[in-house]
């Protein structure tokens, strides 16, 4: 198999503002893997708050050692990904993953869903993602165009939670979408039990990452102090890979899984094993990223009971395309491995 | 899809002695599902101390509820595995399970491995079973006889330790194959840390099932009493479907996974992630069944640490073929699905 590596530099439709910070372009990496007459792309998002970095990335893409383990048979995908360099971080992982799971299919002729079994039909209509936004006035104006979406996800983590409650009511007011909220372990536990009957009442579809990251007594607190009817509790910040899920069994509702942070496909779909096994929700998430990484969490996502895979909308540059959105439901082609094709030279 | 159903009255080459009784003919169930030009076949085998009868199956496999669960697009695995009645026995949910996916295989034109990115070349040396036996004479002979197996399972259990560790020492004689044993539950804790250090010393590869079935104190006094270097201790009655796997995390060592009892091959797969995150070895196992659920074990058991699939050989009237046994290796044809074929009339 060939390898070959280069940087991706997203540009935001708009200014992307969370908990921790604001982005104008994201660097990602493309990596293709080629055998024969076909070939493979995967796509690492380059996250910098998951302490990831493009130079990082490239040098791991691009090491010998990941050449080695990429010498064999690409229909031999599990062998592939057992020898892949255990230092890799995980979005150099994810890319790799799906670059080989795109080569995979395209040699076995079916789509990625396809050669899961799955049904693209049972893909949960994906949420689109609202910023907070100093200006009330515009943040209402965001709330309304997002009439196209049926579900619309509102960002919090004000660092008040008065505030994070008054930005849900004035979209409740502007709009009949289902709404979720993710509060980017924006609360204390008491600030979530304070806000979390009000959502409840609200009818949040789900709420993502009520406490931060590390707040294991919070996530703790919540399950035992909330009532049972509440709107889903979903890890996301607190969930990475395969060996986060079994430790967090009876103290989340769900689970944010998303490709870079876990290392690809492969683990997302033992993610979602061990959810299953251990009654949690599944949530399929992504980052700021192309229609690379969101068409392979999409072909996933059949499995999911929410997703949330607007990345590529939010970007003005996308290299590639072969997944269609409308209204928030993503449809996928019968084209092999993720389906997708590059976009006419722009 | 249409269905068809048959008993199938095995023929045992050699009455079988376990534990539990003896037998000389077993009688299972096959299961056909046809779409197109393409049918797929599987197997239920008709475990008795599992409680399951050749009728009670029968029924469920031709239970109208179950034709209308299969009423859809063979293409969409996971759905009609989604729709399959929900009270159905695990062997009669296999032989469906099998079926289906032999069918799916074949629709997309590849073997079951290929399908799930597997190599056939990992699939474990499976053992080769020998039952205890009166006459000391005769148990050295069927050792000696199975010099072509590299891995020898001994059934253990007689009903007092010493007798079993004075058979396995006589086959330690006479072979230099590879030993590991099957207490079928039939010791006590306290024998099972009497006997486990001898079979230390005398490096049995695994022990199956040491105490009963429901003897979780016995599986925990095992953990907690013997050294960590020791044979790993394998559940084998005390597994049977997907929610018996997280409870044992740090009870067994592994699990022995079977798809009679868990309901089939996708219930097995998920068993397989459950025990990889839980630090458990693997072994597939099968009944004694035909060439179809063993062919359907052998397709996954490229993910397996050991492999006991010699259902098939015990058997004198297989009514298929299409995997081969050579010393205990089991060789996988490129034909897809299951990859077997009907045997010849005899």
């Amino acid at each position: 198999m060939h390898t070959q590596t280069r940087r991706l530099a997203l540009q935001l439709r708009h200014p992307f503002k969370l908990s921790y910070g604001t982005t104008t372009v994201r660097e990602n990496v493309l990596f293709q893997v080629s055998a024969g007459t076909h070939s493979g792309v995967g796509e690492a998002a380059v996250v910098p708050y998951y302490g990831e970095t493009a130079e990082r990335v490239l040098q791991h893409l691009s090491a010998p050692a990941l050449a080695e383990a990429l010498s064999g048979d690409p229909l031999l995908l599990g062998d592939a990904l057992d020898r892949l360099p255990a230092d890799m971080t995980p979005a150099a992982r994810a890319a790799v993953d799906i670059a080989l799971h795109d080569l995979w299919g395209k040699h076995l002729g079916h789509p990625l869903y396809r050669l899961w079994g799955l049904n693209p039909a049972h893909i949960p209509v994906s949420s689109f993602t609202i910023a907070m936004a100093d200006d009330e006035d515009g943040y209402r104006e965001q709330v309304r165009e997002a009439r196209d979406h049926s579900l619309i996800k509102l960002k919090l983590g004000s660092g008040d939670w008065r505030t994070d409650l008054r930005y849900v009511q004035m979209a409740r007011q502007e709009t009949r979408a289902r709404l979720c909220v993710d509060a980017n372990g924006g609360w204390s536990a008491d600030e979530a039990l304070a806000i979390i009957p009000a959502l409840t009442e609200l009818e949040i579809v789900f709420i993502e990452q009520p406490v931060a990251r590390d707040d294991l007594a919070g996530w703790r607190t919540l399950h035992d102090s909330l009532p049972v009817a509440r709107p889903p509790l979903i890890a996301d910040e607190t969930v990475q890979g395969v060996e986060s899920v079994l430790p967090l069994a009876g103290l989340v509702d769900g689970i944010n899984i998303k490709l870079a942070k876990c290392g690809g496909l492969r683990p997302a779909m033992q993610m979602i094993q061990l959810a299953r096994a251990c009654s949690m929700k599944v949530l399929i998430g992504c980052m700021i990223e192309s229609t690379v990484a969101v068409a392979a969490a999409a072909h996933l996502a059949a499995l999911a009971d929410f997703a949330d895979l607007d990345g590529n909308l939010l970007v003005s540059n996308d290299p590639y395309r072969g997944i269609e959105m409308r209204k928030g439901q993503i449809a996928l082609t019968e084209r092999p491995g993720l389906g997708i094709v590059p976009a006419p030279e722009q």
